[in-house]
């Protein structure tokens, strides 16, 4: 049994969708865009102190979740960044973005000002596509 | 020979240092913080489109920057992103952070205020140590 958490202020800011291979997939409650935080499990707080293997591993999940931002979410540019100032837990940014959207062409961290939720549907929806090409297993 | 340019507007806002192996290595010239920046020799204008191996490789060269930033330079913490809305040519951020440093805890994009330039001879000392252990090939 892993003893590994996910970050309470992760947990308050975003849904849990399920496990990919080496990290948790989570959804930011803010639906405006499609934003997905990736976290693996470990102690190191930056991507690039990751082991390489494991780092490689967690950006070919990146990659698979940005394939799904592009070809499911219809996004034509996705931005990805571990920063973590805040929460120290490791955690990646996958964040579909398109021109005219909410705050383009600003990054989202603290220039995002809209905000908007997803209804149960649509999650289950998100959920039931990640599952089934994109290699999410889903929370009980 | 090689036809590809570095975008005109990286080289307003930045410093070029010369390659690694993989990657254009360029110094943002704003010296408040250590801001370095990545620019593989691709047409993709997004990370997670690029042949695994090449993005494989790009991180290899972000780590051993950011190995540099946290040992040479002494700063706790690095950012790392590919955003891209502004500049379409696929560049990837490595930025040395600290607790309190000018715009602790924010991102930089859209957040720093403060602007200092670098001297020459601490252009030159950069140069010098990243050519020494971290596989930069200085411009000539």
């Amino acid at each position: 049994m892993s003893r590994f958490r996910v970050h309470p202020q992760l947990l308050q800011d975003c849904h849990q969708l399920g496990r990919m291979a080496a990290c948790h997939a989570l959804l930011h409650r803010n639906a405006v865009l499609p934003w997905f935080i990736l976290i693996p499990e470990t102690d190191e707080i930056d991507l690039l102190d990751l082991d390489p293997a494991l780092r490689n591993r967690v950006m070919d999940e990146a990659t698979a979740i940005s394939r799904f931002v592009k070809d499911e979410l219809q996004c034509p540019k996705v931005n990805v960044a571990a920063i973590g100032n805040l929460v120290p837990q490791l955690h990646l940014h996958v964040i579909g973005r398109h021109p005219g959207d909410a705050c383009w062409p600003l990054p989202v961290w603290g220039h995002l000002q809209e905000s908007d939720t997803y209804s149960e549907p649509r999650l289950e929806e998100i959920g039931s596509l990640l599952e089934g090409s994109w290699g999410l297993q889903r929370s009980a």
